[in-house]
């Protein structure tokens, strides 16, 4: 059914080592479906023109899982997707949704993913996002994915998004508004090279009682390479949000943190840490005297931070 | 040679009890000088059309201090001051600037002080600058302060800014750019009360090995009053540079923080920190255990927090 760059891709955005699934799933490449599946809990509805999908998971459905990777694997691809989940009260599911570009070719690539999670009450999400280009043509690999989370009364959404190499220029916007005891947690992982470009921009607006956020951005900047981390945290009511951004610059590369905590409750705690700098000579010395050499040291610092 | 209304002031803003005083000083009232004097170490001169002032203090000069203050003692009074220190190689002063509104009318006053430091290299400075608002007319007390320091080599200054009550409206404007082995370092105390809405800004541009700015605010808001705290490092080289906020809201009290950091040199290590919530409850309890009613308990952390 695939070809061998697809099935790495899908490997490697999507941890799908074996097509066909069983699952829910849709695979979408260069713009049209490849693949879908519902199942008796999850129903993938394509909408109208092909532009996207909307996801709905029954209240109650509980340790399913839906992949949903975006591919792209031909130059001069421009890929605008809208895909909504909307995940029933109680549900505790985890969904994949990476996105690789493989450019053989001149011309850029770009996929625009805008997610939408609309999490019921008491639902628990676990979200899974990567995002990763290859190919050795010179044609730019561009992805900017946007995440919008409506959080319902006690619901639980934990992000994960990982970008490691190869693409070329990416804006990533997240934004969550939570009720009253609904949770946000954010962990992003980001390495750019050579001229790459990553921003990274969260806003997030604690409504609700009990509500709360926790953003973590980790991000190693080499090479040219330039980083912007922007986020907001806006405490309307008894609440609890936290950012941290922690980067790592290398050669010559760039990393701007530009977070804002906005308290208009009395009752609002917000927290903010950003700190960016190079790998800490003792570190690097304590690994060189086991015998690393400095490369390897590095190497071994950078995988440590971005575990 | 001054009323009581007038020497409550400078006792408030510049610790100044006796009048006239020993040593360097310039007091401005209501937009004019009222008293003046120049030592050997440090000439005041003012600039045309009673602006401002030029303050020399010689290279070498040791442990001698310049008092500054500026007043307003009417209502409907527009200050715009501009002072600017040239501080000598080596050098090692102490330069008092606060300013204080009393105001008893209907009209608005407003006092924009516009402070300019060339710090010589190897030159100390201690800034302190105090604002205060008083009267009981319903006209508002504005403090605009902008403080613009520029560090030449090895160059010392901390700044402690003060602001604990009566002033309606401040835009407090700060920007250092920093010489090889330079330093600033700035303290910043804020409470606000009823209406009041206080801003803060800082711009640091480490440009020279070795440079490191510290920014160190602590606020604290109360009634309906509300905060701004905004603040950019830029590392453009080895160097060093922390920014932190904290901030204690209270009743409908609402801060906002906006730091950021922008490393541009793989050497420059930059770190920020904001927090932003209300009193801790176990704080408060185990100070009424000891006896003190919630309000006390409450005076005495804010003091310890404010000290």
């Amino acid at each position: 059914m695939f070809d061998d760059v697809i099935k790495k891709l899908l490997s490697e955005v999507a941890d799908l080592t074996e097509v066909p699934l069983n699952g829910a799933f849709n695979i979408r490449n260069n713009g049209h479906s490849e693949g879908r599946n519902s199942t008796e809990n999850i129903q993938i509805v394509p909408k109208e023109n092909n532009s996207g999908i909307d996801i709905y998971i029954k209240p109650g459905t509980k340790d399913e899982n839906v992949h949903i990777p975006a591919l792209i694997t031909e130059a001069g691809v421009h890929d605008l997707v809208y895909n909504d989940f909307h995940i029933g009260e109680g549900a505790d599911v985890t969904i994949v949704a990476g996105c690789g570009i493989h450019n053989c070719g001149s011309e850029e690539s770009l996929h625009e993913g805008i997610h939408r999670f609309f999490v019921g009450k008491n639902a628990k999400v676990k979200y899974i996002e990567k995002h990763i280009g290859e190919g050795d043509g010179n044609g730019k690999r561009i992805i900017n994915p946007q995440t919008h989370i409506e959080g319902d009364e006690n619901s639980y959404l934990e992000m994960d998004t990982v970008q490691l190499k190869g693409v070329d220029s990416t804006k990533r916007i997240s934004s969550a508004k939570l009720a009253a005891g609904a949770t946000v947690v954010i962990k992003e992982k980001i390495m750019t090279h050579g001229d790459q470009y990553a921003e990274t921009s969260f806003d997030v607006i604690l409504e609700g009682e009990g509500s709360s956020a926790k953003l973590i951005s980790r991000s190693v900047a080499r090479d040219k390479s330039r980083q912007l981390f922007r986020s907001k945290i806006v405490g309307n009511a008894d609440c609890y949000g936290h950012s941290e951004c922690d980067a790592i610059i290398m050669d010559d590369g760039v990393v701007a943190a530009e977070p804002e905590i906005v308290a208009n409750n009395v009752d609002a705690t917000l927290i903010h840490e950003a700190a960016i700098g190079k790998i800490a000579g003792d570190q690097l010395m304590k690994l060189m005297t086991l015998g690393l050499t400095e490369k390897e040291a590095e190497a071994q610092i950078i995988n440590g931070f971005l575990k």
